[in-house]
Protein backbone atom coordinates (compact mmCIF):
# COMPACT_ATOMS: atom_id res chain seq x y z
CA UNK A 1 0.00 0.00 0.00
CA UNK A 2 1.24 3.62 -0.88
CA UNK A 3 1.59 5.56 2.31
CA UNK A 4 4.79 7.76 2.15
CA UNK A 5 5.36 10.04 -0.96
CA UNK A 6 8.24 12.10 -2.02
CA UNK A 7 7.48 14.61 -4.25
CA UNK A 8 9.41 16.00 -6.83
CA UNK A 9 8.46 19.66 -8.07
CA UNK A 10 7.11 22.43 -6.61
CA UNK A 11 4.71 23.65 -9.33
CA UNK A 12 0.98 24.55 -10.02
CA UNK A 13 0.25 20.85 -10.17
CA UNK A 14 2.75 19.64 -7.56
CA UNK A 15 0.94 22.37 -4.98
CA UNK A 16 -2.36 21.33 -5.61
CA UNK A 17 -1.82 17.49 -5.78
CA UNK A 18 0.76 17.78 -2.70
CA UNK A 19 -2.37 19.59 -0.48
CA UNK A 20 -5.15 17.12 -1.70
CA UNK A 21 -2.74 13.97 -0.65
CA UNK A 22 -1.99 15.52 2.44
CA UNK A 23 -5.78 16.00 3.38
CA UNK A 24 -6.66 12.55 2.63
CA UNK A 25 -4.09 11.24 4.69
CA UNK A 26 -1.06 10.37 3.17
CA UNK A 27 2.53 11.50 4.46
CA UNK A 28 4.49 13.66 2.46
CA UNK A 29 8.29 13.36 3.07
CA UNK A 30 9.51 15.20 1.58
CA UNK A 31 9.59 18.35 -1.59
CA UNK A 32 12.06 18.85 -4.19
CA UNK A 33 12.73 21.90 -6.01
CA UNK A 34 15.29 23.04 -7.74
CA UNK A 35 14.99 25.98 -6.40
CA UNK A 36 15.67 26.31 -2.64
CA UNK A 37 12.68 28.83 -2.52
CA UNK A 38 9.87 27.10 -4.34
CA UNK A 39 11.02 23.70 -2.45
CA UNK A 40 10.50 25.68 1.32
CA UNK A 41 7.25 27.15 0.07
CA UNK A 42 5.54 24.00 -0.54
CA UNK A 43 6.81 22.00 2.31
CA UNK A 44 5.64 24.93 4.80
CA UNK A 45 2.23 24.14 2.88
CA UNK A 46 2.72 21.00 3.61
CA UNK A 47 4.10 20.82 7.35
CA UNK A 48 7.15 18.54 5.48
CA UNK A 49 10.98 18.78 4.61
CA UNK A 50 12.57 19.79 1.72
CA UNK A 51 15.03 19.49 -0.45
CA UNK A 52 16.74 21.73 -3.37
CA UNK A 53 19.36 19.48 -3.95
CA UNK A 54 18.78 15.73 -6.22
CA UNK A 55 21.17 13.95 -4.36
CA UNK A 56 19.51 14.26 -1.12
CA UNK A 57 15.97 13.08 -2.65
CA UNK A 58 14.18 10.94 -0.08
CA UNK A 59 14.17 7.67 -2.29
CA UNK A 60 12.57 5.82 0.76
CA UNK A 61 8.97 6.66 0.20
CA UNK A 62 6.33 4.44 -1.12
CA UNK A 63 6.01 6.32 -3.99
CA UNK A 64 8.28 9.09 -5.94
CA UNK A 65 5.85 11.73 -7.80
CA UNK A 66 7.24 13.63 -10.31
CA UNK A 67 5.56 16.64 -11.44
CA UNK A 68 8.07 19.24 -13.07
CA UNK A 69 8.11 20.59 -16.51
CA UNK A 70 7.81 17.55 -18.99
CA UNK A 71 11.39 18.30 -21.08
CA UNK A 72 13.06 17.93 -17.27
CA UNK A 73 11.89 14.55 -16.63
CA UNK A 74 14.47 12.93 -18.64
CA UNK A 75 16.99 14.96 -16.69
CA UNK A 76 15.88 14.53 -13.71
CA UNK A 77 15.54 10.62 -13.90
CA UNK A 78 19.49 10.26 -14.86
CA UNK A 79 19.91 11.65 -11.55
CA UNK A 80 17.99 9.44 -9.12
CA UNK A 81 19.83 6.18 -10.49
CA UNK A 82 18.01 3.82 -7.42
CA UNK A 83 16.67 0.42 -9.35
CA UNK A 84 13.95 0.48 -6.49
CA UNK A 85 11.69 2.87 -6.78
CA UNK A 86 8.51 2.98 -7.14
CA UNK A 87 7.85 5.97 -9.49
CA UNK A 88 5.03 7.94 -11.57
CA UNK A 89 5.13 11.10 -13.65
CA UNK A 90 1.89 13.47 -13.43
CA UNK A 91 2.28 14.82 -17.54
CA UNK A 92 -0.46 14.29 -20.08
CA UNK A 93 2.02 13.89 -22.58
CA UNK A 94 5.43 12.90 -22.32
CA UNK A 95 5.22 8.66 -22.41
CA UNK A 96 5.04 6.59 -19.56
CA UNK A 97 8.34 4.48 -21.40
CA UNK A 98 10.33 7.95 -20.03
CA UNK A 99 10.63 5.91 -16.46
CA UNK A 100 11.36 2.58 -17.53
CA UNK A 101 15.05 2.51 -17.12
CA UNK A 102 15.61 3.29 -13.59
CA UNK A 103 12.82 1.86 -11.70
CA UNK A 104 10.96 -1.67 -11.28
CA UNK A 105 7.44 -0.29 -10.95
CA UNK A 106 6.70 3.40 -13.12
CA UNK A 107 3.91 4.74 -14.47
CA UNK A 108 1.76 8.22 -14.60
CA UNK A 109 -0.64 9.76 -12.38
CA UNK A 110 -2.40 12.74 -14.87
CA UNK A 111 -5.31 14.53 -12.90
CA UNK A 112 -7.49 16.42 -16.41
CA UNK A 113 -7.34 20.00 -14.76
CA UNK A 114 -5.72 22.77 -14.66
CA UNK A 115 -4.27 23.60 -11.56
CA UNK A 116 -2.65 26.84 -9.81
CA UNK A 117 -0.96 27.18 -7.08
CA UNK A 118 -3.25 29.87 -5.56
CA UNK A 119 -6.45 28.38 -5.98
CA UNK A 120 -7.50 25.51 -3.89
CA UNK A 121 -9.13 22.99 -5.61
CA UNK A 122 -11.45 20.01 -4.60
CA UNK A 123 -9.73 16.62 -6.31
CA UNK A 124 -12.66 13.96 -5.55
CA UNK A 125 -14.18 14.77 -9.20
CA UNK A 126 -11.25 15.17 -11.17
CA UNK A 127 -10.51 12.53 -13.39
CA UNK A 128 -7.31 10.84 -12.94
CA UNK A 129 -5.71 8.70 -15.89
CA UNK A 130 -3.61 6.04 -14.41
CA UNK A 131 -1.03 3.62 -16.21
CA UNK A 132 1.42 1.41 -15.11
CA UNK A 133 3.97 -1.17 -15.67
CA UNK A 134 2.68 -4.15 -13.84
CA UNK A 135 -1.47 -4.83 -13.09
CA UNK A 136 0.39 -5.25 -9.33
CA UNK A 137 1.51 -1.34 -9.75
CA UNK A 138 -1.90 -0.51 -11.32
CA UNK A 139 -4.08 -1.83 -8.80
CA UNK A 140 -1.27 0.08 -5.80
CA UNK A 141 -2.02 3.08 -7.79
CA UNK A 142 -5.41 2.69 -8.67
CA UNK A 143 -6.24 2.09 -4.27
CA UNK A 144 -3.93 5.58 -4.01
CA UNK A 145 -5.83 7.53 -6.21
CA UNK A 146 -9.51 6.46 -5.30
CA UNK A 147 -8.45 7.91 -1.51
CA UNK A 148 -8.50 11.57 -3.14
CA UNK A 149 -11.19 10.95 -6.84
CA UNK A 150 -13.87 8.94 -7.64
CA UNK A 151 -12.85 9.60 -11.68
CA UNK A 152 -10.16 7.33 -11.27
CA UNK A 153 -9.30 5.53 -14.91
CA UNK A 154 -6.92 3.28 -16.82
CA UNK A 155 -5.60 5.18 -20.05
CA UNK A 156 -2.93 4.57 -22.32
CA UNK A 157 0.17 6.89 -23.25
CA UNK A 158 -1.55 7.27 -26.89
CA UNK A 159 -5.11 7.90 -25.04
CA UNK A 160 -3.41 10.49 -22.75
CA UNK A 161 -1.61 12.16 -25.07
CA UNK A 162 -5.02 12.78 -27.29
CA UNK A 163 -6.34 13.57 -24.02
CA UNK A 164 -3.86 16.38 -22.77
CA UNK A 165 -4.22 17.85 -26.69
CA UNK A 166 -8.03 17.66 -26.60
CA UNK A 167 -8.00 19.92 -22.87
CA UNK A 168 -5.40 22.21 -24.52
CA UNK A 169 -8.38 23.51 -26.70
CA UNK A 170 -11.37 23.15 -23.62
CA UNK A 171 -8.97 24.88 -20.81
CA UNK A 172 -6.10 27.19 -22.05
CA UNK A 173 -7.86 28.06 -25.22
CA UNK A 174 -11.05 28.39 -23.81
CA UNK A 175 -8.72 30.89 -21.04
CA UNK A 176 -7.18 32.75 -23.81
CA UNK A 177 -10.42 33.94 -25.02
CA UNK A 178 -11.91 34.25 -21.62
CA UNK A 179 -8.38 37.15 -21.61
CA UNK A 180 -9.00 38.29 -24.63
CA UNK A 181 -12.81 39.25 -24.08
CA UNK A 182 -11.84 40.97 -20.64
CA UNK A 183 -9.09 42.94 -22.40
CA UNK A 184 -11.60 44.20 -24.97
CA UNK A 185 -14.09 45.40 -22.13
CA UNK A 186 -10.81 46.84 -19.98
CA UNK A 187 -9.91 49.15 -22.77
CA UNK A 188 -13.86 50.49 -23.35
CA UNK A 189 -14.08 50.84 -19.42
CA UNK A 190 -16.71 47.68 -19.22
CA UNK A 191 -16.42 45.59 -16.38
CA UNK A 192 -15.30 41.74 -16.83
CA UNK A 193 -18.35 41.25 -14.50
CA UNK A 194 -20.88 41.91 -17.48
CA UNK A 195 -19.98 38.83 -18.88
CA UNK A 196 -19.26 36.20 -15.92
CA UNK A 197 -22.99 34.42 -16.47
CA UNK A 198 -22.60 34.52 -20.46
CA UNK A 199 -19.49 32.14 -19.45
CA UNK A 200 -20.88 30.28 -16.53
CA UNK A 201 -23.77 29.47 -19.09
CA UNK A 202 -21.60 28.37 -21.78
CA UNK A 203 -19.75 25.62 -19.35
CA UNK A 204 -23.12 24.73 -18.34
CA UNK A 205 -24.79 24.23 -21.18
CA UNK A 206 -22.22 21.80 -22.70
CA UNK A 207 -22.72 19.51 -19.23
CA UNK A 208 -26.23 18.55 -20.93
CA UNK A 209 -26.01 19.79 -24.75
CA UNK A 210 -23.21 18.61 -27.27
CA UNK A 211 -21.16 21.45 -27.62
CA UNK A 212 -22.49 21.64 -31.56
CA UNK A 213 -26.02 21.78 -30.74
CA UNK A 214 -25.22 24.18 -28.18
CA UNK A 215 -23.42 26.49 -30.49
CA UNK A 216 -25.18 29.95 -31.15
CA UNK A 217 -24.07 33.76 -32.59
CA UNK A 218 -22.98 35.29 -35.81
CA UNK A 219 -21.11 32.32 -37.52
CA UNK A 220 -23.38 30.01 -36.40
CA UNK A 221 -26.46 31.76 -37.95
CA UNK A 222 -23.79 32.75 -41.11
CA UNK A 223 -24.87 36.44 -40.12
CA UNK A 224 -22.10 38.35 -42.48
CA UNK A 225 -23.40 41.68 -41.64
CA UNK A 226 -22.30 41.20 -37.98
CA UNK A 227 -19.66 39.49 -38.77
CA UNK A 228 -18.36 42.49 -40.39
CA UNK A 229 -19.36 45.33 -38.04
CA UNK A 230 -17.65 43.20 -35.93
CA UNK A 231 -14.02 42.88 -38.01
CA UNK A 232 -14.32 46.69 -38.46
CA UNK A 233 -14.58 46.92 -34.52
CA UNK A 234 -11.26 45.00 -34.54
CA UNK A 235 -9.25 47.40 -37.41
CA UNK A 236 -7.29 48.80 -34.75
CA UNK A 237 -6.07 45.05 -33.48
CA UNK A 238 -4.75 43.18 -36.74
CA UNK A 239 -3.68 40.22 -34.29
CA UNK A 240 -7.28 39.70 -32.80
CA UNK A 241 -9.01 40.53 -36.37
CA UNK A 242 -7.20 37.77 -37.58
CA UNK A 243 -8.21 35.50 -34.99
CA UNK A 244 -11.70 35.91 -35.17
CA UNK A 245 -11.76 36.09 -38.81
CA UNK A 246 -10.05 32.53 -38.61
CA UNK A 247 -12.01 31.46 -35.30
CA UNK A 248 -15.27 32.42 -37.44
CA UNK A 249 -14.73 31.12 -40.13
CA UNK A 250 -14.29 27.61 -38.52
CA UNK A 251 -17.32 27.71 -37.00
CA UNK A 252 -19.08 28.73 -40.47
CA UNK A 253 -17.36 25.85 -41.77
CA UNK A 254 -17.86 23.37 -39.52
CA UNK A 255 -21.57 23.52 -39.45
CA UNK A 256 -21.44 24.14 -43.72
CA UNK A 257 -19.95 20.73 -43.61
CA UNK A 258 -22.41 18.92 -41.55
CA UNK A 259 -25.42 20.28 -43.75
CA UNK B 1 -46.43 50.66 -16.94
CA UNK B 2 -45.79 47.52 -19.67
CA UNK B 3 -47.74 44.80 -19.16
CA UNK B 4 -48.88 43.43 -22.60
CA UNK B 5 -46.31 42.36 -24.89
CA UNK B 6 -46.47 41.03 -28.27
CA UNK B 7 -43.41 39.66 -29.50
CA UNK B 8 -41.93 39.45 -33.13
CA UNK B 9 -39.50 36.60 -33.70
CA UNK B 10 -39.74 33.02 -32.30
CA UNK B 11 -36.17 31.85 -31.85
CA UNK B 12 -33.85 31.09 -29.22
CA UNK B 13 -33.91 34.28 -28.17
CA UNK B 14 -37.62 34.95 -28.61
CA UNK B 15 -38.40 32.03 -27.15
CA UNK B 16 -36.66 32.16 -24.35
CA UNK B 17 -37.75 35.33 -23.13
CA UNK B 18 -41.07 34.78 -23.91
CA UNK B 19 -40.85 31.85 -21.59
CA UNK B 20 -39.33 34.32 -18.99
CA UNK B 21 -42.07 37.08 -19.34
CA UNK B 22 -44.83 34.94 -18.84
CA UNK B 23 -43.21 32.95 -15.93
CA UNK B 24 -43.16 36.88 -14.32
CA UNK B 25 -46.54 38.30 -14.97
CA UNK B 26 -46.54 39.60 -17.99
CA UNK B 27 -49.16 39.05 -21.00
CA UNK B 28 -47.89 37.59 -24.47
CA UNK B 29 -50.61 39.19 -26.60
CA UNK B 30 -49.05 37.43 -29.48
CA UNK B 31 -46.98 35.76 -31.10
CA UNK B 32 -45.41 36.66 -34.77
CA UNK B 33 -43.26 34.51 -36.98
CA UNK B 34 -43.16 34.65 -40.49
CA UNK B 35 -43.39 30.73 -40.69
CA UNK B 36 -46.37 29.78 -39.37
CA UNK B 37 -44.77 26.66 -37.97
CA UNK B 38 -42.26 28.30 -35.29
CA UNK B 39 -44.96 31.19 -35.00
CA UNK B 40 -47.37 28.35 -33.33
CA UNK B 41 -44.43 26.40 -31.43
CA UNK B 42 -43.84 28.85 -29.51
CA UNK B 43 -47.80 30.72 -29.18
CA UNK B 44 -48.14 27.27 -27.84
CA UNK B 45 -44.99 26.90 -25.50
CA UNK B 46 -46.47 30.88 -24.21
CA UNK B 47 -50.63 29.43 -24.86
CA UNK B 48 -50.99 32.72 -26.54
CA UNK B 49 -51.98 33.24 -30.28
CA UNK B 50 -49.84 34.11 -32.98
CA UNK B 51 -49.56 35.15 -36.79
CA UNK B 52 -47.07 34.97 -39.76
CA UNK B 53 -48.80 37.63 -41.39
CA UNK B 54 -46.93 41.85 -40.46
CA UNK B 55 -50.24 42.54 -41.74
CA UNK B 56 -52.01 41.28 -38.85
CA UNK B 57 -49.59 41.76 -35.55
CA UNK B 58 -51.10 43.34 -32.91
CA UNK B 59 -50.05 46.54 -32.37
CA UNK B 60 -51.88 47.04 -29.25
CA UNK B 61 -49.88 45.87 -27.23
CA UNK B 62 -48.21 48.07 -24.52
CA UNK B 63 -44.60 47.11 -25.92
CA UNK B 64 -43.70 45.49 -29.44
CA UNK B 65 -40.35 43.45 -28.47
CA UNK B 66 -38.92 42.78 -32.25
CA UNK B 67 -36.35 39.64 -31.89
CA UNK B 68 -35.06 38.16 -35.04
CA UNK B 69 -32.29 38.16 -37.24
CA UNK B 70 -30.59 41.94 -37.26
CA UNK B 71 -30.47 41.76 -40.81
CA UNK B 72 -34.54 41.72 -40.94
CA UNK B 73 -35.17 44.26 -38.22
CA UNK B 74 -34.95 47.06 -41.03
CA UNK B 75 -37.40 45.31 -42.85
CA UNK B 76 -39.86 44.59 -40.00
CA UNK B 77 -39.86 48.02 -39.11
CA UNK B 78 -40.65 49.18 -42.57
CA UNK B 79 -44.05 47.08 -42.33
CA UNK B 80 -45.39 47.91 -38.68
CA UNK B 81 -46.23 51.49 -39.85
CA UNK B 82 -47.60 52.56 -36.86
CA UNK B 83 -46.82 56.01 -34.78
CA UNK B 84 -47.69 55.37 -31.70
CA UNK B 85 -45.46 52.49 -30.70
CA UNK B 86 -43.65 51.85 -27.80
CA UNK B 87 -40.58 49.53 -29.37
CA UNK B 88 -37.50 47.67 -28.48
CA UNK B 89 -35.28 45.41 -30.49
CA UNK B 90 -33.03 42.96 -28.49
CA UNK B 91 -30.04 42.98 -31.03
CA UNK B 92 -26.37 43.53 -29.47
CA UNK B 93 -25.48 44.73 -32.83
CA UNK B 94 -27.87 46.88 -34.25
CA UNK B 95 -27.99 50.40 -33.30
CA UNK B 96 -30.99 51.45 -31.22
CA UNK B 97 -31.68 54.26 -34.27
CA UNK B 98 -32.84 51.85 -36.49
CA UNK B 99 -36.21 52.16 -34.83
CA UNK B 100 -36.04 56.16 -34.56
CA UNK B 101 -38.56 56.46 -37.75
CA UNK B 102 -41.68 54.51 -36.74
CA UNK B 103 -42.31 55.08 -33.45
CA UNK B 104 -42.44 57.49 -30.31
CA UNK B 105 -40.63 55.23 -28.17
CA UNK B 106 -38.11 52.90 -29.18
CA UNK B 107 -35.27 51.83 -26.98
CA UNK B 108 -33.21 48.14 -26.85
CA UNK B 109 -33.42 45.48 -24.37
CA UNK B 110 -30.50 43.29 -24.93
CA UNK B 111 -29.30 40.27 -22.50
CA UNK B 112 -26.02 39.02 -22.56
CA UNK B 113 -26.75 35.36 -22.88
CA UNK B 114 -26.61 32.30 -25.10
CA UNK B 115 -30.11 31.07 -25.27
CA UNK B 116 -31.07 27.90 -27.11
CA UNK B 117 -34.97 27.06 -27.57
CA UNK B 118 -34.22 23.80 -26.34
CA UNK B 119 -32.53 24.50 -23.04
CA UNK B 120 -34.67 26.61 -20.06
CA UNK B 121 -32.56 29.48 -18.09
CA UNK B 122 -33.16 31.53 -15.40
CA UNK B 123 -33.15 34.86 -16.16
CA UNK B 124 -33.03 36.35 -12.87
CA UNK B 125 -29.41 37.14 -12.87
CA UNK B 126 -28.59 37.20 -16.72
CA UNK B 127 -27.18 41.73 -17.10
CA UNK B 128 -29.97 43.11 -19.78
CA UNK B 129 -28.61 45.81 -21.03
CA UNK B 130 -30.90 48.86 -22.00
CA UNK B 131 -31.04 51.70 -23.69
CA UNK B 132 -34.06 54.11 -24.96
CA UNK B 133 -35.03 57.40 -26.49
CA UNK B 134 -36.33 59.23 -23.81
CA UNK B 135 -35.80 58.67 -19.87
CA UNK B 136 -39.21 58.01 -19.34
CA UNK B 137 -39.61 55.09 -21.41
CA UNK B 138 -35.78 54.20 -20.22
CA UNK B 139 -37.24 54.04 -16.33
CA UNK B 140 -40.62 51.77 -17.80
CA UNK B 141 -38.09 49.28 -19.47
CA UNK B 142 -35.79 49.25 -16.07
CA UNK B 143 -38.85 49.00 -14.01
CA UNK B 144 -40.14 45.85 -16.56
CA UNK B 145 -36.44 44.05 -17.04
CA UNK B 146 -36.54 44.29 -13.26
CA UNK B 147 -38.79 42.27 -13.10
CA UNK B 148 -37.15 39.27 -14.51
CA UNK B 149 -33.58 39.81 -13.84
CA UNK B 150 -31.80 41.38 -11.05
CA UNK B 151 -28.77 42.81 -13.36
CA UNK B 152 -30.07 45.54 -15.42
CA UNK B 153 -27.98 47.56 -16.64
CA UNK B 154 -28.28 51.26 -18.99
CA UNK B 155 -25.69 50.78 -21.52
CA UNK B 156 -25.50 52.80 -24.79
CA UNK B 157 -25.31 51.55 -28.55
CA UNK B 158 -21.59 52.03 -28.67
CA UNK B 159 -20.90 50.21 -25.42
CA UNK B 160 -23.54 47.45 -26.33
CA UNK B 161 -21.48 46.72 -29.50
CA UNK B 162 -18.51 46.08 -27.75
CA UNK B 163 -19.76 44.39 -25.45
CA UNK B 164 -21.62 41.60 -28.06
CA UNK B 165 -18.18 41.72 -29.66
CA UNK B 166 -16.39 40.66 -26.70
CA UNK B 167 -19.40 37.87 -26.23
CA UNK B 168 -18.42 36.43 -29.33
CA UNK B 169 -15.16 35.40 -27.74
CA UNK B 170 -16.33 34.70 -24.24
CA UNK B 171 -19.38 32.36 -25.72
CA UNK B 172 -19.30 31.77 -29.21
CA UNK B 173 -15.53 31.29 -29.50
CA UNK B 174 -15.38 29.23 -26.81
CA UNK B 175 -18.20 26.69 -27.65
CA UNK B 176 -16.22 26.36 -30.97
CA UNK B 177 -13.56 25.18 -28.81
CA UNK B 178 -15.58 22.46 -26.57
CA UNK B 179 -16.82 21.27 -29.94
CA UNK B 180 -13.42 20.60 -31.64
CA UNK B 181 -12.04 19.23 -28.27
CA UNK B 182 -15.22 16.49 -28.45
CA UNK B 183 -14.56 15.53 -31.89
CA UNK B 184 -11.10 14.70 -31.23
CA UNK B 185 -12.06 12.31 -28.04
CA UNK B 186 -14.94 11.29 -30.43
CA UNK B 187 -12.71 10.41 -33.12
CA UNK B 188 -10.32 8.54 -30.64
CA UNK B 189 -13.22 6.55 -29.29
CA UNK B 190 -12.81 8.68 -26.19
CA UNK B 191 -15.76 10.17 -23.98
CA UNK B 192 -16.13 14.25 -23.86
CA UNK B 193 -17.33 13.46 -20.23
CA UNK B 194 -13.43 13.12 -18.95
CA UNK B 195 -13.41 16.82 -20.28
CA UNK B 196 -15.94 18.32 -18.65
CA UNK B 197 -14.83 18.78 -14.72
CA UNK B 198 -11.87 21.04 -16.54
CA UNK B 199 -14.41 23.01 -18.72
CA UNK B 200 -16.15 23.88 -15.76
CA UNK B 201 -13.29 24.32 -13.45
CA UNK B 202 -12.18 26.76 -16.52
CA UNK B 203 -15.26 28.91 -15.87
CA UNK B 204 -15.32 28.72 -12.49
CA UNK B 205 -11.40 29.97 -11.92
CA UNK B 206 -11.90 32.82 -13.76
CA UNK B 207 -15.02 34.01 -11.80
CA UNK B 208 -12.12 34.45 -8.78
CA UNK B 209 -8.94 34.97 -11.06
CA UNK B 210 -8.58 37.29 -13.83
CA UNK B 211 -7.99 35.00 -17.09
CA UNK B 212 -4.49 36.58 -17.49
CA UNK B 213 -3.24 35.03 -14.10
CA UNK B 214 -5.30 31.87 -14.81
CA UNK B 215 -3.73 30.64 -17.74
CA UNK B 216 -2.10 27.17 -17.45
CA UNK B 217 -0.91 25.05 -20.18
CA UNK B 218 2.15 24.41 -22.55
CA UNK B 219 1.60 28.15 -24.39
CA UNK B 220 1.85 29.45 -21.06
CA UNK B 221 5.18 27.60 -20.18
CA UNK B 222 6.69 28.31 -23.38
CA UNK B 223 6.75 24.52 -23.51
CA UNK B 224 7.70 23.98 -27.53
CA UNK B 225 8.24 20.22 -26.90
CA UNK B 226 4.55 20.03 -26.00
CA UNK B 227 3.84 22.05 -28.73
CA UNK B 228 5.36 20.69 -31.31
CA UNK B 229 3.92 17.26 -30.47
CA UNK B 230 0.68 18.38 -30.23
CA UNK B 231 1.14 19.67 -34.27
CA UNK B 232 2.49 16.40 -35.08
CA UNK B 233 -1.04 14.84 -33.34
CA UNK B 234 -2.72 17.49 -35.56
CA UNK B 235 -1.11 16.47 -38.95
CA UNK B 236 -3.87 15.06 -40.43
CA UNK B 237 -5.86 17.73 -39.57
CA UNK B 238 -4.60 20.85 -41.19
CA UNK B 239 -7.13 23.04 -40.36
CA UNK B 240 -7.16 22.01 -36.49
CA UNK B 241 -3.25 22.37 -36.71
CA UNK B 242 -3.59 25.97 -38.26
CA UNK B 243 -6.15 27.08 -35.38
CA UNK B 244 -3.90 25.19 -32.86
CA UNK B 245 -1.09 27.50 -34.24
CA UNK B 246 -2.62 30.30 -34.32
CA UNK B 247 -4.26 30.37 -30.52
CA UNK B 248 -0.98 29.24 -29.45
CA UNK B 249 1.42 31.86 -30.66
CA UNK B 250 -1.57 34.43 -29.60
CA UNK B 251 -1.43 33.11 -25.61
CA UNK B 252 2.68 33.24 -26.37
CA UNK B 253 2.85 36.86 -27.36
CA UNK B 254 0.25 37.97 -24.97
CA UNK B 255 2.48 36.79 -21.95
CA UNK B 256 5.56 37.99 -23.62
CA UNK B 257 4.54 41.39 -24.37
CA UNK B 258 3.81 41.51 -20.43
CA UNK B 259 6.97 40.33 -19.33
Amino acid sequence: MIQKITLIGAGNLATCLGKSLKKNGFDILQVYSHTEESAKTLAEKLNTKYTYNTKDIDLSADLIIISIKDDAIGEMIDKIKHKNLKIVHTSGSVSMQILKTHSYCYGVFYPIMTLSKNRDIDFSDIPICLEANSDDFLSELKEMAERISSQVFEIHSKERKILHMAAVFANNFVNHFYDISENILKENGLSFDLLKPLIKETASKIMELSPHDAQTGPARRFDKSIINRHLKLLENNPKREKIYRFVTDSIISSYKENK
